[in-house]
């Protein structure tokens, strides 16, 4: 079982805006690509090409302290904080040579998967909740 | 003085993913959008050409309901729901057909803008904060 | 049958980058998005629901003059240039008051839809192509 | 004196769109991403802090061949294929597992940064110009 998950990663001139720092946009991007890199290294692909369940976001917020800056090296460590039958939810913390740059948090629900469907709760395959663990120190991290 | 906008907007297919639904990241960027258009039925820009001061995001959330797709049209009401002396809150409700799609909150602050400076927390201008108002039934709306 | 399109725009922040003008693989979103209203100008949308066939990419191309800036507006003009048994060719004109920006270069394959198979060229069904017809002055626009 | 860079990079989810596969403005962002690891190789970033020239983009253009989806590993190589005193060109090519998915083109041009001021061209500085030379066999790779 897994609980974590660090990305590292570097700004790309694609994802600053004319501030000159990075869109605050793409912090959500940056926790989804440590969500999906969880995913990975839990021996998983949140969207595999014949899934029957997908995992679309109902919540997701970021409080932002410090602005990133073209080329900048940063780090997305993201935790699982809950697992319910239906849902998980993490936390991100985002920082930069060991300075808070801001914090996320991400919830995300089970679905089933039915082209033209609207679309449908379901509780989480066993064989994907099995994975994951609520991470330890998820509280204090709060 | 002004307390709120809608924007009207259609779904482009390059803010769709693999899922077939709208990004969620990309709701914050139609929630600043709609930020940005009250702004200049203000009579203002965010960010003119000549800016003293900037507006970073200081907090941003979403929470969602139901996914948009290629091609909807859909609805973003923008209201101001805080003023203070140094940021400016809102909410975001995103609708389809009057159907709710997402509700989203966002809040910036006010910073002096100095070249390769830190960005530095100030009040916001009187000539900026004489034009918006808090959204009178901002409360009701929560 | 239809042969050009106008999309008047304006620049959103997001599509901005830290040297303050448009981030040039934007571009080739206004041009797609110019395309999508040329399809719906013909009463068609490129991407259905239900879809047998698909138009992915097979070439693209961009000249830049001026940088459009943010909450610049600006037009984009396109135009059908070809159109073979399997592909449609269009050009663009991006302009911000009546200025050339940029212009671009867009062709587009038709391709059976099969779930999970790799993409396999068809010929446009006659319903949609006989929708299109190549702009008569596409030549001069060269 | 550096002429070619490899960047290898996995597709992200928020670069998909509802065709199933990776949308073609992204792969015009992984070709500057890798001008960008080209530059950091030399010892260089094209857009420090402090520059007094800046290298907006020219003209662009890609060909697609094979489509990238969500978690391909992918490899760009990038080639400059052309120096003059006041541009580089480069020729970018995208490959999964060997095959080719994609080839593009890119001309940056050097110009003054005088904030406020219209672009105005400038030949590359010695510094920056001395790092670059012409891949041998760039003619080849045509």
């Amino acid at each position: 079982m897994i609980s974590e998950f660090r990305l590292t990663r570097r700004v790309q001139f694609h994802e600053t805006d004319a501030a000159g720092i990075v869109h605050f946009s793409c912090f959500f991007r940056y926790m989804e690509e440590a969500e999906h890199g969880l995913w990975r290294a839990a021996g998983l692909s949140i969207a595999p090409p014949d899934a029957r369940v997908g995992f679309p976001r109902v919540a997701a917020s970021f409080e932002f302290r410090r602005p990133l800056r073209f080329e900048d090296e940063f780090e997305v460590l993201l935790r699982v904080t809950k697992k319910s039958a239906r849902s998980l939810s993490y936390r991100a913390t985002v920082t930069r040579d060991g300075d808070l740059a801001a914090r996320g948090t991400l919830t995300v629900a089970c679905v089933a998967k039915q082209p033209g469907q609207p679309l449908r709760s379901t509780p989480i395959p066993p064989d994907i909740a099995g994975r994951f663990a609520v991470a330890p120190d998820a509280e204090d991290d709060g």
